[in-house]
């Protein structure tokens, strides 16, 4: 497995690749792999003939008031976990390289973005916006995986993608769970054993909707408040959304007819936790 | 030479082109071609061994109050002229072709876009990125071919390239003029007789700033005052803006030592009409 610092370095390693009429699929992240990512890098093995895994803490998608600086990162774990998981190449790039004097560039996706994270951490989507859109047409992947935990992000890159005529498939892969439930999330690690606990009652409410909805309540609003009411019961959990909106549109639904994301995002301790759940 | 008007097509036409090992040159286009348009296909069949010009009046790079419907259109001379010129193949597709329901994507560059047509004309950059990056994606031409006439255009265009990381050589060509100076543009055809004479105060005015430059005048605002002087003379003539900005940064200059684009936006009659030179 090689490992890549610059974008000349990593085109040079995907042209070879395609010259050798070799598939590429690429795995976004962050970093601080999970195995979420790793499931992510063997789904795009089994599709792709090479697998590229870009680690990439993207200083443009963070507020100004949130973890960019305290976010995990230990490449040389990353490294290790990648080319176990089959990874052929990864590619960590610097700030610099990414982001060079004089960059002014942004992808914006409208619409689908007002809402849920779009929301609570204005300017978030734009930063994945754009560089998922550099991390594309540097490594030309033919499949780019995503995981389901982050919604509204695999939506957003899905609609950029087709947007902008991007000529690559977007595969979105189920979440990850730890065995008691919890998404898996480079962030679990900010809780302290306690808010670990607690953080199960995204989980918990979570199943309790889908119970509901199996039960037969089609009302939202009902449905939102139900959930809401659950996670408030956890003393450590503060609620900043529970929201119900179509899928894949992220519409407003009074009455649930089709498919439906049902989305949370919960502060506990140092950590923003989302996960959700389609139901339908 | 083959006319297409749907992006799979198109692509498909690109697709047999590389494998067989061939380059692609893109010259995009509004279409109503003139001497200009013609000049970047037959640079393009210099550099490239396939040109492929793309006819399509983007409607997101107009205003509300702009002449979006009335802009002349004629794709059956354009065929024609194109095809003299040695084009391979046209790409013409669509309103719903290239904005689908649904689209909500936009590329935006910033800071060289905030002045000049970007402060006459908001939103113009953006739709020009925006149109240019999917156009760029579906031809994924090795160069694509621009006017020096749209010196912004060509800045925020190779800006996006870069910053987007598009794996593409933009190339800028200088501005074909008519046998009097009148830079060549589509909507030179707006002008009256009366007007077309009077549109040459554009070059002159620029010819003008040239020989004052030469015989050493360095002091930015008043070259601009002296340009705008001279427009003033022409009754037919509504300056939209005269300015002076360092060259290629579009930074502000107060005396001149490096190169320096002087730039105009002049109304006359139904046209708005651009022009340009660098002086160093």
């Amino acid at each position: 497995m090689q490992v890549f610092h610059t974008i000349p370095e990593m085109r040079n390693f995907v042209r070879q690749a395609r010259a050798g009429g070799r598939s590429v699929g690429l795995v976004p992240t962050m970093g601080y792999l999970h195995e979420g990512h790793l499931e992510l890098m063997r789904q795009a093995g089994k599709h792709c003939d090479v697998v590229v895994v870009s680690i990439f803490v993207n200083p443009v998608q963070f507020g100004p008031n949130e973890d960019f600086a305290s976010y995990p990162r230990d490449l040389e774990r990353d490294v290790r976990m990648s080319e176990k998981a089959g990874v052929d190449a990864i590619f960590n790039p610097s700030i610099q390289e990414m982001y060079p004097a004089g960059f002014c560039t942004q992808v914006e996706v409208g619409r689908i973005t007002e809402k849920l994270c779009g929301l609570s951490r204005p300017g978030h989507f734009r930063g994945v916006a754009t560089v998922v859109t550099k991390l594309f047409n540097i490594v030309k992947p033919d499949r780019a995986f995503f995981g389901q935990k982050d919604a509204q992000q695999a939506l957003v890159i899905e609609r950029m993608a087709a947007d902008l005529d991007l000529d690559l498939e977007v595969v979105t892969l189920p979440t990850v769970r730890e065995v008691d439930g919890l998404a898996m999330s480079s962030r679990n690690r900010y809780l302290e054993p306690e808010e670990r606990r607690a953080a199960l009652i995204l989980y918990k409410s979570l199943q309790q909707a889908r119970e509901l909805y199996r039960a037969g309540e089609r009302d939202a609003s009902r449905l939102r408040r139900l959930v809401a009411a659950m996670i408030a019961t956890e003393p450590l959990a503060g609620i900043d959304y529970v929201e119900i909106y179509s899928y894949p549109e992220l519409e407003e639904v009074a009455e649930i007819q089709g498919p439906v994301l049902l989305a949370l995002a919960v502060k506990i301790g140092r950590a923003r936790l989302i996960d959700n759940i389609i139901l339908e």
